[in-house]
């Protein structure tokens, strides 16, 4: 159960960080959609380490296999597997920890759990695990794309201290390579700048830094999403906190929603031809669990990358003390990769509620 | 499917704010374990309306019945059905607003979903649903403390601009009746004073205001949540969104998170008798989506109650301009009475992933 | 998850057969469908023990309540909360027993599984947890029907050695006042003449009978049922296995396919209009686990009743033999009550596939 | 979904028969058990076509890869993705027929379903997609050998007109080298002769031959299978009727039980040592749905393959009359390679009760 996601529109995730490959099968995508290999391959591009100044120097060239679900281009209605083989596998990199649990990393609750450990490497709590994400994420955004005209954009809004805003319109016209003209991911050149000199600070002080990756969804058709549990705005949550480093998520007016009132929180309604629009949308496109057919806007909250090369006094698994000095490779922000992964999780959580309201309309 | 919960203790809830009644059918509960109607029923009584000058003066009188799955006070391990009728039915407060989408309410995406309404108050939107995850929710917590001595106790820490902050020490021995010791469910003293006093300004105001629910869960065993998918913290964000006007989620450090390097956030560990524990807790107890002993807490961000007396230019589904006065019963702050909805939601999402460990310790 | 069924159309069922009542909550019939709570009744009245000769003496009088889900008579789109309570409660008939694991019952394997049995009557594998079944079924019938046009009729083709078969133009003309016509529920008189006085033996000598009930859905539309593993004839032996004491399942040719040469058995096709219909039907109206328009057409084998008043040589739980001599009430043959349980579950099938199938349609 | 199966130890399949490959993703299995490709390999060479003169002469050579979820030959807890290569790729064969639907093939139901057909082969209807079960009941195969001492044994009980009965004793003494003696793999010498001849008479008329397939599954504890739905029979059920070309399934007496009285069917105790057992078995191991410790055993009624060389008279999608004679390379009985699909579909049922039925046990 805990490597799927979805109800009709199925994901479900596979592989180790430093194993043969990791890959995703998706099942529940509707016959008859064109799927381009290209577009997941531009996806993976935008999360691969090593695109970037800012990034850790390894060359995964992650390149996706479609194993089955599509012909000549088209999906057949049958599970669509995707592969990503690991290339550039160095264990030895990881091996001097395997006594040390490393803090705020996933090893000492895994083996809690499990009893075992991956010899080498995050094994599933890896970071590497989303590369499954993001190629299934694409084939969601697709099929959004061409059979609602669904866009999802997101984008780096806050580097440590740096914060940027961006008003409803400027979220209304903002577009990929609008965020891609950054290496940061940030649309705002000047905030921009200030990111990044903040994430080269950090890289040069062996530390780490955490962030803001916020988002929008435009087109989205009001009634989706499912009453109590399976809201949209619930199931949004989810899937963005299990994102690896995520801490916080924010719909809308988020946690400002605390300190306003009724009347001025309210999203009050206005004609729009022949429906309705609200002239304000603190509540992020979602009412109820549903969506009402305004933009659908959230944040997620990162914490800095566990990893750092700066020297850690922490114990070992018997309890005694240490100084952990981080060797492997690692990014100083993840902040600019996940933008894809806020993405595709947002596509998969979509795709699924569309096909889900499918049935309310016999 | 939107309306269960689980995948081992499952839990389904039913009925209309304005029905016959509304219950719960919690399947999976282990047999032979002890539970005590009283304590449903006290948790029911935290979340009624009308149990202080603070909230709406309806007298519900919510008596639990237990339908099923019990003898002898001892679950048979078969399905638990719980049911609270409704009582106080005057369906005519709402007539009014018929053709009238309540502001920041779910009445215009419902209709956009399902092309029909309920003819009055708000069907499965009415916060009158989470009675039933109360009741379940009190049967999780029962098996949970019987169990494994797990403690789950949630405080109001933020109405309006008035916040509270409590240290790490005293989350560790706060107690419900710490909690219950003021009506506004804040264990400050002097901070439950001007929250309450923030409360009454805005009824008068025939406003209304939001807040910010904090809660721990204590003793939780490490080992607990599953990867990728079904992470324990992934899994509270979706069942706390999934509680109605609830608008953000942080676990540990939330968004302070993205503020912070690496170094200072990282939670490094020390000797704890046999085993190891965290020196600090910006992890909320979760690393990698498993518990790993130590409290974890959360916190859940809540928007003003929509309905309000207070005048409101808006539209009716014809887009016709109206000004709307809301006349029905309703708080203008939620929050007091929302924290056995939280300590409810966080019962049913530890019982289920305190099941499905079980199957790793063959 | 065991007392849950469907993946749209999601049916749970609880309930004991001694404790206060049993019911079921049907989650995701679409809104706006038309549900008469008469024909609910008139399939429990069919189910209900004593309404003929054949059956127990006892008088339940089973009134379906209907708690949530309906305004009007139509669906709300929220779950619909069926509940008849149980009054005929004598728990002491069944006393005796206690510590006498009842042969071919589920006494001694719910005791293996639990640790624990409920003290009287068979819990959650007393046939009475079937009339939550038969409510909720009716709930899909109904919507099938009125959306689809499909109808299910079941009858008793089998009764100890006495079979009765029809041929597929009478299949294809049943009605369920044919099948209504002898308290046996067999559309062939001499044959139901056979069954009845076989069945009066039986009960003379206290013993029991099993038997065949046989059912066909006609009008479902083709590609219904969904590849690999959600197959519609899996499911539908799933559902038919899962009714007490089924203990055989076969779907059109069943078992003497297996004496058969292929090009016996293929179903060839002819022009149907503009569609193509099959010359015979082996298949049973199911291909690749998916409805090709055909009558889908199945039999579902009965043990004969476990409970009986000859003595029987058995052993209690410590090992010691005792002779049994069941005095609770119980019926000689269970067959003519099953046939409303049949076609229950069948309609629980369809429904959920109905729904499942909708979202190939964009 | 419908690519998915179980509840904890969940496996999905992908693949179509002419594509890159097809796979399985087994997800749920404890860390720490050991698992041998090798195992896995020999059931995939009992699936082999061309492994004897009875099946078809391709050589497709399978060899599965794993590619995740193993370090060591040692589970890790995490999903474990098996993948075979399609190497054999002769789409040509089937070209002739893309506008006929054979006849009780799901060339015809699928079209309805997708309105999409993969352009060769059977695609994911095609027995190339048991491949991916067999390998997955492989993994589940050798987790029940090792933590529970299950053992699981099917065989060929009839062809065409042949049938054979083992006795109690014998089911008990089967070894699978005993099913392998024999190419037809019925472990009655004489009757697989007669078997082989049938097989061989029906190649020679171009025609093809059903038949049933006898399962037992030894040594499973008592207290597996879930009440009410998801009952130990229901699941066998559900997965022997997904498997293609199966028709019908009996459990213990199953068909044989219609015709027998309560006093000679039920199944009287004695003692065993410190437990029960039963003195007959013809509840087949289970009771109420759930194990009661004695060997579980059952059939599953075959159809004829439908591709036969024979020319037959049906229509195609326009509904003109043709006469199809089948050229591809195809098997005249395919029971002797469908033993290690029936053994890999119980041996995934029972992993899954295994592991739901663990949480009892607190």
């Amino acid at each position: 159960m805990s490597s799927s996601f979805g109800t009709i529109f199925k994901t479900t995730t596979f592989g180790e960080s430093h194993g043969t490959g990791v890959g995703a099968v998706v099942d529940g995508c509707p016959a008859g959609v064109k799927i381009s290999r290209d577009e997941i391959q531009a996806q993976l591009e935008r999360r691969r380490p090593g695109q970037s100044r800012l990034t850790t120097p390894r060359k995964e060239g992650d390149q996706v296999e479609i194993l089955s679900g599509l012909e000549n281009g088209l999906t057949l209605g049958t599970p669509i597997a995707l592969m990503v083989r690991n290339r550039n596998q160095k264990p030895g990199d990881y091996s001097q920890m395997s006594n040390i649990p490393r803090p705020s990393h996933a090893d000492y609750s895994y083996r809690m759990k499990y009893g075992i450990n991956s010899q080498s490497g995050g094994g599933r709590a890896s970071a590497r695990e989303t590369l499954a994400r993001v190629a299934a994420g694409s084939v969601a955004e697709q099929f959004l794309k061409s059979a609602f005209g669904v866009e999802i954009i997101a984008w780096v809004s806050q580097v440590g201290p740096v914060e940027m805003v961006l008003s409803d319109t400027e979220v209304e016209n903002l577009s990929r390579s609008d965020v891609d003209a950054t290496v940061v991911r940030c649309p705002d050149l000047q905030k921009a700048e200030l990111m990044t000199a903040a994430i080269e600070k950090a890289a040069t002080e062996k530390n780490s830094l955490g962030g803001v990756i916020s988002c929008v969804c435009r087109r989205v058709p009001a009634g989706w999403g499912e009453p109590v549990f399976d809201k949209l705005d619930a199931l949004l949550a989810y899937v963005m906190i299990s994102i690896p480093a995520a801490k916080g998520f924010a719909l809308g007016s988020g946690f400002n929603a605390a300190t306003m009132t009724g009347s001025a929180h309210n999203d009050c309604f206005v004609k729009d031809g022949a429906k309705l629009k609200t002239k304000t949308n603190f509540s992020g496109g979602v009412q109820g669990g549903i969506s009402n057919g305004q933009p659908i806007n959230f944040s997620v909250a990162f914490k800095p990358v566990p990893t750092i090369g700066k020297p850690q006094k922490t114990a070992d698994y018997d309890g005694c003390e240490v100084i952990l000095e981080g060797k492997g490779r690692h990014d100083p922000c993840v902040l600019p990769r996940a933008v894809p992964i806020v993405e595709a999780m947002a596509a998969l959580t979509l795709a699924d509620l569309a096909l889900r309201q499918q049935r309310s309309n016999l």
